[in-house]
């Protein structure tokens, strides 16, 4: 296999707020720390573990200023455009851009009512716009629609994308893109599936990017050497026990929507391990309470992070 | 029943573009006039059938602009906002209302993962943060969800909404928020359907937003007219005559998506008709050709308007 | 318009269960009858109001003898077919229209993964194997696809179908069809939608066969006699009336599944109106409960039921 | 963890048809000794790859007895009982039960709108109904609905059901199942899907029903029986040589539905590998043509099957 431009453990960070509501870059620089500290390979800034559909614009130049400025160089740094159609997209890229960042991240359209014709102009037309490479983010929990394997495997012979980004729980296509694209210089599968990951190292993904390494960014780079290693079971073993942590993510009351209660659940954790000042989340979500956290800290405790 | 405070026909306005893919701002200004002197009692500006989504913010705000000096206070206008979540509509709501509009027009939040309570506070904090009526705009094959009847009576109720515009495909639900809210004063709902306005004004739609209404306000008019008089045979027969103009949506090759055959339908035809200079589409969607222009041009001939 | 050869009131007829749950066919006799006195144009027999998914081949049977004696040819019965596949709903078929029926109602395959094609031979199949005429039965809801209105229109210009019984909620695609089959000698379109058959017939419909016409068929043989009679304010008003009393099925506790809370609300009405026995529903869903009966009771007295 | 009741390669079997559509028994005799040669450790009959929804009562009947007589208890015989709801599985599981088997397989309902209290109800009473272990088989691309982790778990927990057969596309359910059942006795939960076996053994499957082990059962007993060793990396280039055999699912032209396309494609196969005399269809889908049969033949070539 060709040797991707990014591979390896890159997080998708989170953003922090104060209890009133406002960013705390305070936090996030803290968080950056944490995740370069626990040996992530990169940064995936503004994806949806960001709740970056729930930032104004003004928002995200802010957290995008604090990720340059504190990784400082130190791990390649990669941007989500988050927008909803190709000419809002670029204009979004080019404007963050203009602050940092060493590669894009970007979805299908969304809202529009599309086919895969104008899909493939979508990703073109980005690409053809901006200077660094851009990664397809397959999230068809938000979009609403996989993308097709045949379009990103063409977008990757054509030299139009660099890379997926998977999130769209669908194994079987993800082990096939990695089989099509095996042979493509250069060429990343990541996935984004916090409990999955030594089946999708063994599928062929180049890396990983679960929203919980924010909370244990060491288990996952653990997790990342013993499957380069060959050592299966090591990582198997570590895979568990982070599937394990990873129930923190079901501890919510039902009032509390399903977006809310992952990176909710991530930010209590990071509160309580001190990472982070408080879990308060992007309105209209219901930031978690304290006999969530209570629930939290026990699965912390329970799979060594207390 | 209450009076509410718009009613009757409001068409959802079109975007003409120039064949370089540039706003027409010259046909736009046609497409009002057309518009108004075919009867419209307001212009609803910057739906879906602006073709909004694809429209960068600078190209939202000379839209609304136009619409605003082109109007000219001769009937209300109403603002679509449209964003994914709370904060970004509200964002986007003060930067459109600074250049002008009588009411907005807001759907449910989209790529996020929410649940009805986000919802309510979504509309809500909308509703505080603007001075002007809100409507909710409920558009399942955009959102991908369908605002919940009884979430949508009680913000009625509650007065955080004026009236919805419904273009969900779901007759039965549109029923029964006309008889649930047929007792508060000024709250009205809007038909987004084309094909079945007649019934939605005996189900007791307030009024019409129907994208075709572009091509022939004359006939909607009409259909309104007869409707409000009790004449529900010619209603009928308008109807049906409107319903054979709207086939102009289905000639529409392959490649063509679902998204950009309905209003490059309506945008041919206002060409043929020669109300405005190209039938042009916003990037990545395709423009419809000359082929399915003939086919265009002959049900505007058999419906009576060329 | 040409004249169909089944239209007007057809209401889809419960099965009746006693308190422990075997078939309570004296019940059913008197539903039977409830429907013909209530001015019932003719009976659909083994429709998804029957139960007839939780049927075993015995008791459809037994329901189907009880159909043909109870209704000694007063009026015509249609006969659902309810199976997965093309051989199974012939199979079906056969066995059914041995006791007896003047028309059989199939839906497309389902748990299948088929296509237009697929469904194109599954009903010209059906046809062909059978002396009956066969109407297609829309319900997405249940199939989980929607018969896509070329392949109607296709098989109602080929003689294949009398006729498309719609439960689909797509009002559009429902005056789209009515349109595209006027000219069909003895086609047929009839709307299951209980909320808006004023509007249905409005736009073409040949006849209702509304679930809730089991507790109140009078009321709809009113509606469809307004609308016959061009009387579309005395229509409305019956529809606006109905669509108050349909309130019944949203009573139940959360416990109760969407298939259960209508179905038992139906029952539970016609068992506080003294027609049925018992309100008890087929294994596993939930039989409604006193308290819910309470409600129903005061919304049947308020509608002028009781 | 503890030894399931059943485990390793337990192939879905397939139904031949003759040329001219009628069930052939020879073939199916044939196939069976096929896979019990291949190293199968049991034979599922009656799952969805044997077409049962498309086979008529007396068919299912047919194959079952061939099956029993042709395994004479060499290997366990695990019989799909495919029907919509409660009573009806029951029915059709005493009815194949008379015949032979020593376990069954069984869905969600379907067709009905139901919830996760039904569906609790739905497998109690069928696996109080019947004397042989019961398993779920989670295939929401049939049944529209996936198996709620929690209901599989409590089912699992309470000894209702005996394992799962997962071909729900959801790995990330598929560890956490496999992590919360992995202290109960006996239990067993199995994935369907061909091309992640590997992953899938990996979080913890207990064994394996592709689909595509119709036509290399060795090769998958290969991929278990390394998987079984810790010998990933030959489990790994194992499953990517039966990935891209798995591409011959994919060369069906357009009017193949997705059903027909990937059990024609392994009928079509074992027909060139001389295992079964035709690669006919139930009605109504579409049996493959010479043009992919040559297709087919060049991937079975170049994956070592020929």
């Amino acid at each position: 296999m060709s040797s991707p431009l990014f591979s390896g453990l890159i997080p998708p960070l989170l953003t922090p707020r104060s209890a009133d509501g406002t960013l705390d870059l305070g936090s996030l620089e803290r968080l950056i720390n944490h995740l370069i500290e626990g040996g992530s390979h990169g940064i995936f800034a503004l994806g949806s573990s960001s709740e970056v559909l729930y930032l104004t614009n003004a928002e995200r130049e802010k957290v995008l200023r604090t990720c340059v400025e504190t990784i400082a160089g130190r791990v390649p740094l990669i941007v989500g455009v988050n927008d909803m159609t190709t000419a809002r997209v670029i204009d979004e890229a080019q404007r963050l851009l203009a602050i940092g960042g060493d590669a894009i991240v970007v979805t299908s359209q969304f809202y529009a009512v599309d086919n895969t014709f104008e899909e493939d102009r979508h990703f073109r037309a980005i690409a053809d716009a901006v200077d660094v490479p851009v990664f397809a983010y397959d999230v068809p929990v938000r979009t609403k629609q996989k993308l097709p394997l045949g379009l990103l495997v063409q977008l990757a012979k054509d030299g139009v994308i660099a890379g997926v980004k998977d999130s769209s729980g669908d194994d079987v296509a993800f082990r096939q893109l990695a089989l099509a694209t095996a042979d493509i210089e250069g060429f990343a599968a990541f996935t984004g599936h916090e409990v999955v990951c030594d089946g999708a190292l063994l599928s062929g993904a180049a890396g990983l990017v679960p929203g919980l390494g924010n909370v244990d960014p060491a288990g996952y780079r653990r997790l990342f050497d013993a499957a380069q290693a060959g050592d299966w079971e090591s990582a198997r073993q570590e895979q568990d026990r982070l599937a394990k942590l990873f129930d923190i993510v079901f501890v919510q009351t039902p009032s509390v929507s399903g977006g809310a209660a992952g990176l909710g659940a991530f930010k209590t954790a990071l509160q309580i391990m001190g990472v982070i000042e408080s879990n308060t989340m992007s309105q209209p979500m219901e930031t978690l309470g304290s006999e969530e956290a209570e629930r939290i800290r026990a699965i912390l405790a329970s799979t060594g992070l207390l």
